[in-house]
């Protein structure tokens, strides 16, 4: 299969569709892959790096999309991008339709088959291509939350996990899926006071024996919600 | 040396001067143990378990005192005791001297060596034969705590771990030292939220890094005492 | 919905069918509440909680069981308060049947939809309204049984977690389970060693992860019970 | 004694020389209290909170520098206060004197008995006042740290903890004392591979034992400092 | 039921079908059961030890094989055994069919109805006799790839741990199954790095969160798996 | 300073002693170092990777004696080395003197300045050079202690950790100084249960908390030791 990665033109979207390794196992599969040139750089990576995991350069969007049976982008095509998709042609990105009726038309005008990351679903129900954003969500959270709780950021001047002699800061997290947990165990990891809601007590009760106790669970109720948020 | 060992006479005192495996470790360095008859059954000890540790059983606190060089006791000596001591007769217990100017008469009067267990100084200032008492003192706090919170013990109905999807309850421990470090960690255990209380900032820095930031440290000051306690 | 809360008459029951706090969920939600005057004073609550919450306060548990659609209790209805139960009200609470065909037949007889906390089953199987009373139960067993080997509980003066240069005592807990395994958590808390006997090994690979290794797994057999029970 | 806090007059410095708790202290212990008004509206004290805590609000640095025996300060005196000061005088803040002969002239001048946190030692020869400064630095040096590496930072995009399935970043931290220890168990908190470099073979020991051997700890010496910076 | 164990004859097999503390269990249910005279002295149990759990001292396997309604193995029958087995007799042991043909016929020319350890499947498709097979080889594989690693082992002279001041080993570990999850938990209890390889990003999740993020969890790619086998 | 490496010549001995990232030290420090050729292969060093270092390799151990002021070694001279060795020069070596009184002998007759490493004393009272060697002593003890319990080194076939259903191990640990702590860690890591006894009870307490409660201490008595030993 020719599987294809334009440079990514949304604004500030730094990745690529694909890194260098990922091109060198699609190759070792026996694939072809084509990467318009620069389609790296926002991450780190040079021409020569994709080059040497067997890919080829092409030096326009329009010639990968041309070639491609398979298009592999990180975010939803531009109306541009929209324009050069075709029949048959298999999109493969993050979509995210539902508030997007534009790119939507676009999409089925081009009669090309569209799979959304956001909606693959592994057996279990998961989703595998969503958690490690949500991972990476929770665990950023936890960092910017608090950054933003400095001074300096017009904050209130709050170290999460406070020194020894102050009481340390308190992080609520509403929800006890992948981001929450995530962000939980970033707050504890920083000495703060965590507190999880969920409408879920199984999942509270997972966490707790996880965490070994160090996280405080809560039902969410108006009461417990007024008190903790 | 001959060692005796009186039965303890003191009201709600089960414990003995000497388990039989300290009779055996006496005994191994030559020297020559007295146990008053049934001295040991408060602890579950028989006459028996002394004899095969290589005691002598006596019948009477009379015969341990006329016979013994040294008299290891548990408790501070009763007014029949202080009259059977004798001038170079050394008694090691603990005496807790200062609320109690019989017994200190009675010792003055009675020419023996006595030494308090409490008082016996380590080489960097320890006192380590209060030390263990103080271990298991913090432990029972907790312990009896916990069994005070009970609804059933006329309490307020509180665990101090919670459950999952419950805060949990509190325990705010004034002072750092052995007792409070010890009842701290059998709260943690237990689940519950520890606040540590102590005027030596270095002590709660320790803490802070020995109990894994588990616990909340705090300086005393009149606003953090209200707000604790 | 009319919601209705009488005040628990079975001997030493403490609680109440709902908490202020869920008063407050239900009226958010649209439902009327009654509560019987003192219903919560067992919990600490006074009428006026309940009446902030949004509740009205009705004198008699006969105005509570007449006007309400739903009766919301704790223990199983005692006689007295069977007769008063009618035909499609909707009785929710723990019921216990099994050793008891007095009540299941005045249950039959009022012909009202009686519905047990106990037999509540989520998607999985499991009972959620259960649970928490196991947990609780779990985590208070190993409080009792630390207080009932307390000496001058005519235990055998043991303290569960020992001190620095003593042997611990040990916990046998039989099932891993909600109960067994919060008990062995409270009990590893309070620095036991703790052994869980189980019949299904691969409830015993879990908790040896859960725990970290600091609980000892068995699998009962005569020999294994009569070793460690 | 009459104790005087005049406003910070320092640029971006908003902390105040006492903050209402310890005002509370002060007065408690026998002491007068003048705070110049506004001067905890930096950290969030109004001159209201200051009165409660039983200080009296003066309207000019002036006012506090005249009638004050001793002036508790955060930031080293700026040449105008530097005037002010007089003869007897306890000023006690930071000082900082080696980069600013200015200011210690000034002070000389001032016949002041000037006292710097930065240099009171405890009978141990550790530094009281500066240890905490350490801690909160270590702390802050982790979550700094963090920040700078994200992307929209023009840092390496590197998130320190990574998540499951990417390896994790490496913090190196140089020197294993209070500012170095905070900022490594900070970053162990964030899911960072953390290395400790210090010349003190024995304080490697301690940390590797209290982190539970969480950290990488290394000798320095010119290899080992290019491989891990 | 007449149930029988042989004494294994595959050279270097130590253990025996059943301990004496199965036979117990086994007679205990009402079976009858019948040993090889000397089928445990591999693992330490003499003949005596199985007649106090209730079991009959026979000879000769031939007798074990002439009487015993079922026969309970460690290894594969060899040939001479395969030659005892009967018509409807039951054998269960491991067989590990798959390289060896001349024992698959002999079974299916025996007649007997063969169980596999190996094959048995629990209700949710795990492997309950071979998982702990998997744990031991797990734990095993840490400890002797230490041990080989010795300089007289003419390893590389590392200890796995490193001490303080010294970079530890690194044990990399493919596949976060039951083996691979075991051997990192003994390797990282020894102080190593530890990073674990697997395909399914959800179990590299899980593993995160149970080893409380001290494993390093990757995914394989040709460039992962050249970084760090 | 001249520093000379000679190669070890005593049987079993693969250490040199300067590895090159030492040699790499001195010379930044403006020393000059002298190896003999070969000396770093038992450790896997070539003579090139001594001369990056910036040493000088020279093909005879006379050649090193002659030359250096300061001789670093592993092993205690033989009696070749102790003839080459001359007044003034300076030995750096492990000695072990006491049972060995021809080395004591030889270097006497020497006029060499012969300093044991493992005489070194820190301020404190530390043996730092003979601490690291204490630290992989109790490691490796433990990996040596798991190995020879194996079956087919005719141990006892006993898994120190144990797995999930089976009792574990237990390694007891006479003294918890350098080396004792560092087996304790490592038989803890394995999963084994494990009871540390030192006369010391100062040491215990301090075991009990940095291993949070996991290990077992046990004051020596002639009852602990024949129970546990």
């Amino acid at each position: 299969m020719i599987i294809g990665v334009p440079k990514e033109i949304k604004a500030l979207e730094f990745r690529a569709g694909l890194v260098p390794s990922s091109v060198r196992e699609l190759v070792h599969h026996g694939h072809q892959v084509l990467i318009e040139s620069q389609a790296g750089v926002g991450s780190g990576f040079q021409d020569q790096d994709y080059i040497l995991a067997g890919a080829q350069i092409v030096q326009t969007a329009i010639e990968v999309f041309e070639r491609a049976d398979l298009i592999i982008k990180v975010k939803e095509p531009q109306e541009s991008e929209c324009r050069m998709l075709r029949d048959e042609q298999i999109l493969f990105t993050f979509l995210h339709l539902a508030p997007d009726p534009v790119q939507a038309q676009g999409l089925i005008d081009s009669l090309c088959i569209a799979i959304a990351y956001e909606t693959v679903t592994d057996p279990r129900g998961g989703l595998p291509l969503l958690a490690p954003m949500s991972e990476v969500a929770g665990r950023m959270a936890a960092q910017a939350g608090a950054h933003y709780l400095e001074k300096t950021q017009d904050g209130r001047g709050i170290l999460l996990g406070g020194v020894p002699g102050v009481y340390p800061g308190r992080a609520t997290i509403i929800g006890g899926g992948v981001v929450g947990t995530n962000a939980a165990r970033m707050c504890l990891g920083m000495g703060s006071e965590v507190v999880v809601i969920d409408k879920n007590p199984e999942r509270l009760r997972e966490l707790d024996i996880l965490l070994d106790s160090r996280v405080k669970t809560i039902v969410p109720t108006l009461e417990t919600i007024e008190s903790y948020v």
